[in-house]
This record gives structure tokens, C-alpha cells and sequence, in this order.
């Protein structure tokens, strides 16, 4: 049994991604049930004339009834049937608690800079509160340190980018092999790479927004997961262009974060996503 | 075979209500898929703690292989099994068609009003193209015409209210047996009754609304379908509130009326609605 | 006296654009208390460090006690007083009346396009009511029949461009000499040139949006002076992308007429406007 | 010279309100320009058949060729002049340098509550870093400590409440004499009092609200200044339709209190406002 979880009530996420067929979702549920668990909420999308299937489904069961491995198992057998691409599952007895006080359902495992941390700001207060460290790696043009950062960062789960003004190698991005999420504060596919609100400002938009995507070899391109925007007028200055745009990537980039830990955010072609 | 739709192209759409239990998603979809029916979306929502069961459905299915008669009995019988309250399903080969034009799906049958019909007006014009007929039943506060209208409406679907000043008596309600949406141009649950623009004008908001609900005995206070919201300022007139009132109304009949004939709402509770 | 305007109710507006010097405010508010105007609405917008400044006066006169013609001599005084770059001042009697009916304050003197009318049509309905000219010059790469559009336009105030899939040339653009405004259906800097739902769609976007903007020499590159956007997700298909674009072109294009009217639009700096 | 202000730097806000005539604008700019102030902005509301007069300038000055008491002498002529009934104006200057920092243009002098200071919390750390008393006042039915809560507050420029659940006396607001903004999170005039959230939840709305205010003797009912809204659905519970609203009523005050501090809300008629 899951620690810390009363028995019947942890809350599992299965995610399904395979050629579309008749009876997946017939399969998936009936799987489900077979071992008492009660499903929440469905999701699936079969896009027109794509012959592909991508489902999410929450269920709440009884880990003493429903072991994790054999939930693995039970889940795997149906991935093999419908030869799925990808067949997640998230037991989330203990990211549920954490929800409740209102956090996002992750573990920051460090902090990357190239800016040595300020002191005394909300950061640093935060930082030091919840023992996280903060690794200060200048970069330069000549040194990206991609090296070291994949050491600190290879026990992770996923990676965000966050003002980060160096396009990652192809190389970095295959020894990772995991999910990268940026925010770019601009309206993608406008806009893109250094000061995107100064862009925006010269060009006289009358919308400004931010854009969180999925990190790829070329630089602000690849697979958009969510954008917002803001109004701004002649009476916007670029000062407030940028106020206006870091507001828009915080509420942005907490979204996603959430959706993504959520197992919401799925690839979809080769640059889209399906955002459940 | 549904004249005019393809062997297997028709679209069919399930709604679901019954006390919860394991397996529900799992018996409906097996059923559609045992007949080679291919989900397209599923919808789930089981309210925390509740214990009640609400889903949609919309899968394509070959009516020359489940024929309507055999889906009824196929659905019937789950509902047996789970003790369903509600238990819906349409096949909407037609209407489909008219949806790729952008047109509401859903035929109106006749236009009854308190008001003589003014000739060469847009309502006119789109009422005589389409052979609509228009009843002119002048009511009064001795004389509300029930039965007349009851007798005009009584082999329809839904009925919709828009501008009508008048309460439903009970015995209509009654009598009439099917759903009844009105839309109010006021923020309900403020601003109930007539003339909802000049009272939200003289209460000084900074927010005016359109709410559609269900029709019930008490005035303006059956179940919330949808509602929006659109900004005012102290530049705006008694006049300017109305207009921004009548557009939000128009959108929000709309909304509501496509969500419905999508078989997307759903009471909930006493005085609830789930919208799919 | 303007035929059909009560004395004293006739509704003026100046706008106004020169140099930032001390003064300009009192003066132009002088001259109107002078002549017994009465204001009602003043902007003023003087961007930070620019030494520029706009302004847009809205007063109510009598045009008895001052004609149109001692109207022109007032303001162009002051513009000489102050070597402004416009001056320009409406008086708004009639237009006024049709506003109340919530028609734009515009005449359409005649439609141009490179199809054949489609009969029976709500355009086709609305242009013969209110007896239109509609003139049908199909174009080619080898013939734009730009001398034939300037001789059907020469008259006009403004030109409307929708979905026009031409590039006017510098020659057209300084004959014709006057604003012109363009509705392209995608969120300019993005998606220039044709098809943008489509270079939407395959972008992966979150928003689409629709954006008017001056025409100038360059594709879609003219100063913006609106944009709107609306929430598209991994459900939308490329017919709807069309759809809510199409929707967002007219509510923008709407609402960017209306604002040109009424002397709301300045062009600012090279690629900017002014919006009051 | 105010202090810290560059010569020509400081920016002087003005608001007036009087009966309606012609004039006002001209004498209020042509005061500006012969002391060289340079206006930068001027909103001006004259409410349709109402006969009165709202307006406020934003201008640029020298405090060396136009000091304060001069200023003020100035403004009262022209009171005088039009029976002003409010004529206000500030000198901008430091808190000029605040608002280049994003943080609000007031001076917090303390806080007030009937709850225990908390310690080690956000709201902890950031008044005791500002050096700002907190005062424990735990009041009871019998004993709403009214008295004490004026001796605290008699030398600040305005009230903020903040979920205070008391209705304040008439006695008090009296005593205060000025301005008192509360922030409710519910929708007014719809869910006054105790639980707005719970009050919407239970009402099955579709829109979820909070409402600023300024504070008069009847509870939740003086004229609002702002309201904001976010949409919920089926799937949101009380605890999220309280997150909702907890996050909307921050939005809120937070942008009232910049309003207010740079003069732009005006109360107009008896229970409405004027926002520039």
C-alpha cells in the first residue's frame, strides 16, 4: 500500500497515446473496473481523418487491491494489444495533499543560473526555506557548460526554462531525453529569440502575450502548449510592454506546469500538443 | 440505413445519469464497441462525494449494423443495470450536415409573440424564407393564454423563451412536460424581473450580464446554463447598457441553445447544471 | 445652421497633432468656450520624451452662432499657432442620428470585387436595398485594373480592404492619397500574406486572432490599429480556425470602422497609431 | 523646490468636479500653461442631460516657478470661479519613483485585525521588514472597539477593509470623514454578507465574482468602484470557487488602490463613480 494513502483513495492518471481502433476505451475501462476502480473523468481525443487516439482518465482505487506493479503490468498488456506509442500512469496519493494547500505538484530539485543569486530577495528567501540549491554557472558564447548541467539535472523529471538565453544542443537535447518546457515572453511564432517585448513594442501591436512550448534544437520553434495575452495601447510605454509580458509569462508558465504534472500536455503531430 | 448518411459516418451522441458504481464507462463503451462503434469523446463527471454518475458520449457507428431500434435496446439495458435516471441518445447524420453551414441544429417550428409581426424586418424576412409561422397571441395580465400556446408548442422538443414577460404557471409547466430555456439580460442572481439593464444601470456596476436558464415555477431562478459578462463604464448610457445587454443575450442564447441540442446539458442537483 | 441639427446640438469633434509645446490644451479649449462650445470629452496623449503631442476634443456648439466656415478659420489658426502636422474637425449632426440606430457612421458609395455577385444573398439583399453599385473586376497577376478601382474610389474618403489578395502599388497608394484600411485574418507580425488559419493551424497556436491595420506599400506590414483573439485547442480543425477567424475579422473590422469615424485613429511615429 | 524632484520633473495630478458650463476646460489649461505647466493627459465626463462636470488633468511642472501654495491658490480661484464641489490636486513627485518600482503609491501606516499575527508568514515578514505596527484587535458583537480603531487611523488619508466582517457605524464614519474602500468577493449587489462564495456555489452560477466599493453605512451596498469576474463550472467545488475568489478580490484591490491613489475614482450621483 501506498504510504500516507487511505486505502481506496489514491487517485491514479492514465495517459494513452496508439493508433486509433474500435473498443480502446472500452478496454482501458473495463481493465479499470476489473480491479475496482472507480473512474472520475475521461478525456479522449480521436482527431478527424487521423486515425490516432489519445485518452486521459482519472480513477480513484485501492493500492492493497491494485498494486502499483500490477498496475504496470495490467496497463502494459493493453499498450501491447493496440500497440501503443505511449501509456503512462501517476499514482497521486501524496501530490493530492500538496494540491490541497493550493502548490504545484512538483519537486524543484535545483536552481541554474548564470546570475550569482541575489540576497534577501522572495527568491533566495524561498530557496533557503525549502533547502533547494541554487548553482550559479556563468555561460559564455564560447562555454555553454552544457556538461555540467546535464550532471545536475539528470535525475530530473523535466526541465524548465526560464529567461534562458542559450538554444541547447542537439547534443544536450538527446542525452536528456526528457521533457523541456520554455517561456517565451512573446506571441509565438512572432517575436522570437532576444527581447521579445522590445520587438513587440517597435512593431505596434496592440496584443501582447507569452508563450510556453516545448524546447527543441531551433530556438522558440517547437511544440506550443499555451499562450496568453494582455491589451496595451499607444499609452504603453516599453516598460510597461515588459511589466505587462513577465505578468503574462508567471501566469503562463504556472499553467503549464500544472497541466504538465497533471499529465495534460501530450505531443500531437510532429509540432503540436493536445492539452487536456 | 439513416437516408443520407454514409454507412458508417453517423454520428451518435450518449448521455448518461445514474448513481455511481464501478464499471459504468466500461459497460457503455464495450457496448459501442461490440457493435464497431468508435468513440470520439468521452465526458465523465462524477461530483466529489456525491456519489452520482453524469457522462456524454459521441462515437460514429454504421447504422446498417446497429440499427436505432437495436441501440435503443442496447442502452436500455445498461440503464437497467445501473438504475439510470436519464438515458439519452441521438444519431445526428442530418444535423451534421447543417453544422458544416454554421447553422443552429435544430428546426423551429413555429414563433409565438404578444407583438403583431413588423413586416420587412430581418425576424420577417428570415421567418417567411423558411415558411415559419407566426402567432400573434396578445396577452394580458387577466389572459396569459396557456392553453393556447400549450396547444401550439405541444409536439415540440424545447421551448425557448426570449424577452417574455410572463411567468409559466405551474399546470403549463405541468402540462408541457419538456425543457423551457429563457434568456435574462441581467446577471442573475441579482436583477431579477423586468427591465434587468435600468436596474443594473441604477445599481452603478461596472459588469453587465446575460444569464439562460431553465424555466421553472419562480421567476428567473431555475438552473444557470450559461452566463457572460461584459464591462461598462461611467461613460456608458441607460441606452448604451441596453445594447451591450441585447448583444450579450444573442450570444449567449446561442451558446446555450447549440450546447443543448448537442445534448451537453444536464440538470444537476435542484437547481444545477451540468454543461459538457 | 446644419440642416436638422437642433441649435446648439450639434456634436464636434477636432482632433489635433503637433509639436509638445506648453499651452496647446488652453488654447484649443479657448477657442471652443469662445464660440459657446461646450466640451465634452477631451484625450490627450503626449508619449514620454517624444515632444509630440495628440489630442481629440469632443463639444457640443451652435451652429448659428458658429458656421462651419468660421469653424475652419478658428482651428487653422491655432494650427499655424502651433505648425500642427493635422487638424481636423467634424461636425457630427446627421451622423449622430444614425448612430442612435446603432448603424456605422459611414456611406458606402460602392462595392468592388473580383467575384460575380452571388444572388439572393445577404450582401446581395442588403447592397440593392440600399442601392450599392457593385462592380465586379476580376483581376490577374498581369492586370490588377488598378486605374479602373481609383476611378471608381477617387471620391471617397477611405477604402476597405477585406480579404483583398493584392498588394496595391506605390502608384495606387499616392493617387489615391487617402487612408486605407486592411482586415487580415491572423495575428500580424505572424501569418502574413495568404491562407493565415491555414499557417495558423500548422503553427500549432493556442490563440488565432484577426488584425486591421493601414495599408502601406509592404504585405500586411502597415501600421496596427486593432487586433482580437479568441482560445483555439487540439479539438479545433482547420475549418474551425476559419470560422473563429472570420468571426474575430468582422467584430475587429467593425470596431476599427466605428473608431475611424469618429476621428479615434492617428497614425503615430512610422508603424504605430494612436487608438483614443 | 520639493525635494528629490528634478526642476520641470514633477508631475502634478488635478481633479475637479462642478456644474456644468462653458469654460472650465479653458480656464483649467490656460491656469497650466501660464504657470508653463505642460499637460499630459486630461479625461473629461460630462454625463448626458446631467449638467455637471468631472475632470483630471495630468500635467508636467516646474515646483520652482510653481510651488505649492501658489499652486493651490491657484486651483481655488477657479473653484471658486465654477461652485466646484471637489477640487484636489497632488504633487507626484516621490511617489513617482515608487511606481517606476511596481510597487503601490501608499504608505501603509498599519494594519488592523482581529485575528493573531501569524508568524513567519508573507504577510509576517513583509511588515515587520517595512517596519509596520500590527494591531490585534479582537472584536465581539458587544464590542466592535470602533473607538480604538479611530484613534489607530484618524491620521491616514484612507481605509482599506479587507474580509472585515463588521459593518462599520454611522458614528464612526463620521468621526473617520473620509473615504473607507472595502473589497467583497462576490458579484454585488447579488451576495451580500457573510460567504459570498458559498452564496454563489450554492446558487449554481456560471461567473464568480469580487466587487470594490467604497464603504457607507449599509452593508455591501456604497458604490462600486470595480468589479472583476472569472468563469467556473460543474467540475469546480466551494473550495475552488473560495481560491477563485480569493485570487480575484487580490486583483481587485490591487487595482483600485492604484486608481484611487492616482486620483481617478470619483464618487458620482449618489451610490455610482466615476473611474478615469
Amino acid at each position: 500500500m501506498i504510504p500516507g494513502g487511505n486505502a481506496g483513495s489514491v487517485l491514479g492518471i492514465h495517459v494513452f497515446h496508439c493508433p486509433d481502433a474500435v473498443g480502446i476505451v472500452a478496454k482501458l475501462s473495463e481493465c479499470i473496473a476489473s480491479r475496482s476502480g472507480n473512474i472520475h473523468s475521461v478525456d479522449v481525443f480521436v482527431p478527424e481523418k487521423k486515425q490516432v487516439f489519445y485518452s486521459r482518465s482519472e480513477f480513484v482505487f485501492d493500492p492493497a487491491r491494485w498494486p502499483r506493479d500490477v498496475v504496470d503490468n495490467d496497463f502494459n498488456k493493453i499498450s501491447k494489444l493496440f500497440s501503443a506509442e505511449k501509456s503512462v500512469e501517476h499514482c497521486l496519493v501524496d501530490l493530492l495533499y500538496r494540491w490541497q494547500e493550493g502548490r504545484l505538484p512538483v519537486d524543484i530539485s535545483c536552481v541554474i543560473s548564470n546570475h550569482q543569486r541575489a540576497p534577501n530577495t522572495h527568491v533566495a528567501l524561498f530557496l533557503e526555506r525549502h533547502g533547494i540549491p541554487y548553482h550559479h554557472l556563468p555561460t559564455s558564447a564560447g562555454n555553454t557548460r552544457e556538461a555540467e548541467i546535464l550532471e545536475l539535472v539528470e535525475d530530473t523529471d523535466f526541465l524548465v526554462l526560464a529567461r534562458y538565453m542559450q538554444v541547447l544542443s542537439r547534443r544536450f537535447l538527446e542525452s536528456y531525453g526528457k521533457d523541456i518546457i520554455n517561456i517565451h515572453h512573446g506571441l509565438l511564432p512572432s517575436f522570437k529569440g532576444g527581447n521579445p517585448s522590445k520587438q513587440a513594442f517597435d512593431a505596434g501591436v496592440k496584443l501582447i502575450g507569452a508563450t510556453s512550448h516545448f524546447v527543441t534544437e531551433e530556438l522558440d520553434a517547437g511544440p506550443i502548449i499555451e499562450q496568453m495575452v494582455e491589451r496595451v495601447s499607444h499609452r504603453d510605454t516599453l516598460k510597461s510592454f515588459v511589466q505587462k509580458s513577465e505578468n503574462l509569462e508567471k501566469q503562463c508558465l504556472t499553467q503549464v506546469i500544472k497541466s504538465y504534472c497533471e499529465l495534460r500536455v501530450l505531443p500531437y503531430q510532429v509540432n503540436k500538443t493536445v492539452v487536456f
